[in-house]
């Protein structure tokens, strides 16, 4: 029986069938929304449609043009050879084409998630991607099972004022050390304060064609990234086609602008290279090993002459990197999926996106990606080259397989100022000082705030910055659990009111203000605690409210709860506390106290 | 005019002068009763009395005995010669006389500050103290800039379950390390699991003479111990005066069990020498640096043989235990302060105990001392010798000098068992399992937060098991704050009530709440968010008000903001949010948009 049959039959079958068939039908929903939910391809996919097919191919070809040039690029942010950019940027698409929840998302090596590499990846060997691989791994699970376990919820505790410290800073840290690259300077150290300094210590040793080329590079970038947005003043007005395929022709060289550029640069440098074969006028990228990479499970120890690390010492120096890299990484993406989905009106589901991301890093690193995460310019090239399904992730990450297999050979060409360039006018639009003046006038505590949070990042790291901003943004937030408002009724009984229950961070402060209550007021009959509003008392509470009743005791006071629920009472019997009191509510307590 | 005429006068001089005077007279005051708060002392000296010097000799002599063993044992958990022990038992005394608030505290080495110093300070040289001076110098600055600026509340954050599977994973750790010297065992590496397997699988190699002699001073200690608490049947009747004289000798002799066992031992020792002078039965303790340690301040190099490292490297290396460490001797100091100031009756000042134990630490660290806190057991022995006032701890250091100067020849011969002996029996009492029960059936959070951070001890190291302690049990207490109770009336005009106010962490859920809301209640003319308890707006949270209004706006609903504070709206208008709309009350806010 089709389910098309017994919908049709459920009208005349008897009552006993119908509940049956309908348990049936309703399982069968179940399942199939719950698949779709965990598999959001099996909802687009049989919706697929050829014109579908044709907005995708285009914006999956324009996201590839615009992350092979970055992929090359970003992977030398990473400490890793530049092929390996690439080897990050076809796996992650592929998966969130089944997985994700946002069609414009495009997952691969990105700015920020590069320099994290860096800080927490590199291995004592030069150029050697086994930490970055593991990273990989490892955060991809952090991610998956903090996808399956619900706790999303950690990424809200980072404040917006924290969040763009650390972005600034990141881009500011990561356009800084591509002033090396524009310069053509050699063996400039990697720590950000150290980098600037050495920088200009070295500026005598400035590569005049690095840098004539890389501030044309800069400069065409940026003009050809003005083509997308021009304004044609006939809106409205009827234009013929070539028109029309003019400008989209212009669109399309403003959108793919780094691969113009890039192109462009190669096929100088390889111009001047044939005809002086002799003379190295740019620094340029050197040989790419071509061919896509192994598919195995990244290796967990470094064996390579006398350097040996075992699983243990790599885990222990990777250490933090193991949650804040993948923290940082659905940070990422979230904030992204979650703008595009508000400005194209589609819901995204966070939760599964921790999974998509998760599977899309662990995937990845079977083929010897360093981690991966949503991009936010190349999410914005989807967009706005209409990409209507995930589907354009397979695109993106097609051509870059066959980029790879194709292409490596002439990538060797690419001069190192060209893709310094890219990246600066990439991370150029993530630095962010307005938000310097909104934070003094609205929020001085955020205000400060931000500042250690960018102070730390350049002193210590990106790293530890966003670090230290997450600590002190959760001082306003903890700080009045550990002191909360308790309300005392200083009478002959006093009663005292806990508004915020009971944790433990208050408890202490609790017994200290009852044994005050007791040195300032005498010595009463009874007290009085209302416990309406205790919805959880924790071991630490319950202890608390053992010491205060041998206190009160010691001195011949007794003690009522009033209001308190009966889960948290059988917490106070189970933890034997005598002599225990219990009251519905104050008036009812004050009532009985006075009886006897 | 001293102040005493000054006081008799006012009733006869004019208002002026009087209001003159009374001001004076109130800074006066005020000054006075500041400086007390600061340097208590300033309280109980000018009281001094011959009684007291008798009960405060007694008291410091007693405690004198148990830290000298008690430091030599010490020194060697925290990876440093056994005289370093001593360094660490005079300075924080003196200064404590002087700072400190609670006469039964009494500083200096501690087994879990020792344990801590082993897992922060061990420098790349064997035996050599400049990572744990420069632990007791910034450790110190730490705990004071903490108490100057009223950070006291972070030590709240540690819950009890986590303090006790801290100090239960920590006694444990200790008391394991020293099965080696029992045993006479060499070359058994720190890693707790390590050492377990190690000292297992040399079992073979146990030294019988150490273990003979370890297990002997084991079984007296713990029997002379016993002396203290003997209950004479006879309450009440009076006692001739030899046999108060014999009782007294035996609580004496109970509460220096430590120093009557190491003398015992040593003493034994030394016997066997002198008749086999060529067989080395006991392991010793070998040559003490005789006199006291220079007064300097540490050095921030290390500089050894091919062995340098820069103030920077070490900073990076100890990098956490800058906090850690501090934070543990305040919790230490300040548990043990307030058990003793409730069972005698005085108050503990928190503030100027963390003002305190820095001051002492940096003073220490001027010394040669590692870090030190309030011992638990050598505040018990004060106490229990009826220590009268702080001064108790000038008499402890100058013994501890007299000790350093004139007894070092003799402490080569004290055997390594018999300080292992010592160990083991004082963090024997710091194991508590009987909690797990409770825990279990009082809470099941605190259950598995026990457990994990017992788990993350010993597999990670005590300093990390608290950490993960720390942010687990931070869990419950943020959740709720990322996801508050938001009361939604979804009539035609629908209205929130923010009951817990809105910041960062609950931001994003808020908004997220209200799109669900606009996409399941169609599309009102109007939303009221009821602000009456949102009592501080971040930054974070003026932003998602923004974004929730431009969101609004873009369907052509308005958005009414009802019970704002002056201050808060403020920030919003600060922010140039715009259209806000303000009202004062719910009702008024239908009202108002019925009218239009």
């Amino acid at each position: 029986m089709t389910e098309e049959e017994s919908e049709r039959l459920l009208p005349i079958s008897n009552p006993a069938t119908e509940a049956n068939v309908q348990s049936r039908l309703f399982q069968k929903y179940k399942i199939k929304s719950y698949l779709i939910k965990k598999f959001p391809i099996i909802q687009w996919l049989p919706n697929y449609r050829w014109q579908y097919f044709q907005c995708d191919m285009i914006a999956g070809i324009t996201v590839a043009m615009t992350v092979i040039p970055q992929g090359l690029a970003y992977a030398k942010i990473a400490g890793l050879l530049p092929q390996y950019g690439l080897y990050s940027a076809f796996m992650g698409c592929f998966v969130y084409s089944i997985f994700g929840t946002a069609k414009d998302i495009t997952l691969g090596p990105t700015a920020i998630m590069s320099l994290m590499t860096a800080s927490f990846g590199s291995s004592p060997i030069q150029n050697d991607p086994t930490y970055a691989l593991i990273l990989t791994f490892i955060g991809g699970f952090v991610q998956l099972l903090m996808g399956l376990f619900n706790l999303g919820f950690l990424i809200r505790f980072i404040s917006a004022p924290v969040l763009s410290a650390f972005t600034t800073a990141a881009a500011i840290t990561i356009g800084f050390t591509q002033v090396k690259n524009i310069l053509g300077l050699k063996n400039i150290p990697k720590h950000f304060l150290e980098c600037v300094y050495y920088t200009f210590a070295k500026l005598g040793e400035t590569n005049v064609w690095d840098l004539i080329l890389g501030i044309f590079c800069i400069i065409v970038l940026h003009m050809i990234k003005k083509l997308r947005t021009i304004n044609w003043d006939d809106e409205g007005e009827s234009i013929t086609l070539s028109q029309k395929i003019a400008r989209k022709f212009l669109w399309i060289l403003g959108t793919a602008a780094n691969s113009v550029v890039v192109i462009g640069a190669a096929g100088i440098a390889a111009a001047i290279i044939s005809v002086y074969p002799d003379k190295a006028m740019f620094t340029l990228t050197g040989e790419i090993q071509s061919g896509l990479p192994p598919f195995k499970i990244p290796k967990f120890i470094i064996s390579h002459g006398n350097i040996t690390q075992s699983t243990a010492e790599i885990f222990s120096n990777i250490g933090p990197g193991f949650f804040i890299i993948p923290f940082i990484g659905i940070i990422e993406t979230i904030a992204i999926g979650k703008s595009f989905a508000r400005k194209n009106c589609y819901k995204l589901d966070a939760t599964q996106e921790f999974v998509a991301l998760g599977v899309a890093n662990i995937f990845s690193s079977f083929v010897s990606s360093y981690p991966i995460a949503g991009s936010f310019s190349r999410t914005a090239v989807n967009s706005q080259s209409s990409v209507k399904t995930p589907a354009g992730g397979i695109i993106t990450g097609t051509v870059v397989i066959i980029a790879l297999i194709l292409l490596t050979p002439a990538f060797k060409y690419i001069p190192n100022a060209a893709l310094a360039a890219i990246i600066m006018s990439a991370v150029l639009q993530m630095v962010d000082f307005k938000i310097i003046q909104r934070l003094w006038n609205i929020q001085k505590v955020d205000f400060f705030i931000y500042i250690l949070t960018l102070i730390g990042s350049f002193a210590l790291g990106v790293e530890y910055g966003i670090l230290i901003g997450i600590g002190l943004s959760l001082f306003p937030l903890l700080y009045p659990l550990s002191q909360p408002d308790i309300q005392i009724q200083d009478s002959s009984i006093p009663v005292i009111w806990l508004e915020l229950g009971l944790q433990f961070p208050a408890s202490e402060y609790f017994e200290d203000r009852i044994i005050d209550l007791l040195n300032t007021s005498g010595r009463p009959q009874a007290v009085i605690i209302d416990c309406k509003n205790v919805f959880r008392l924790d071991y630490t509470a319950v202890k608390t409210i053992e010491k205060i009743i041998t206190h009160l005791e010691h001195h011949n006071i007794s003690l009522v709860l009033t209001g308190l629920k009966a889960n948290e009472k059988n917490k106070l019997t189970e933890a034997s506390i005598s002599p225990l009191q219990f009251s519905s509510s104050v008036e009812s307590a004050i009532e009985q106290i006075s009886k006897e």
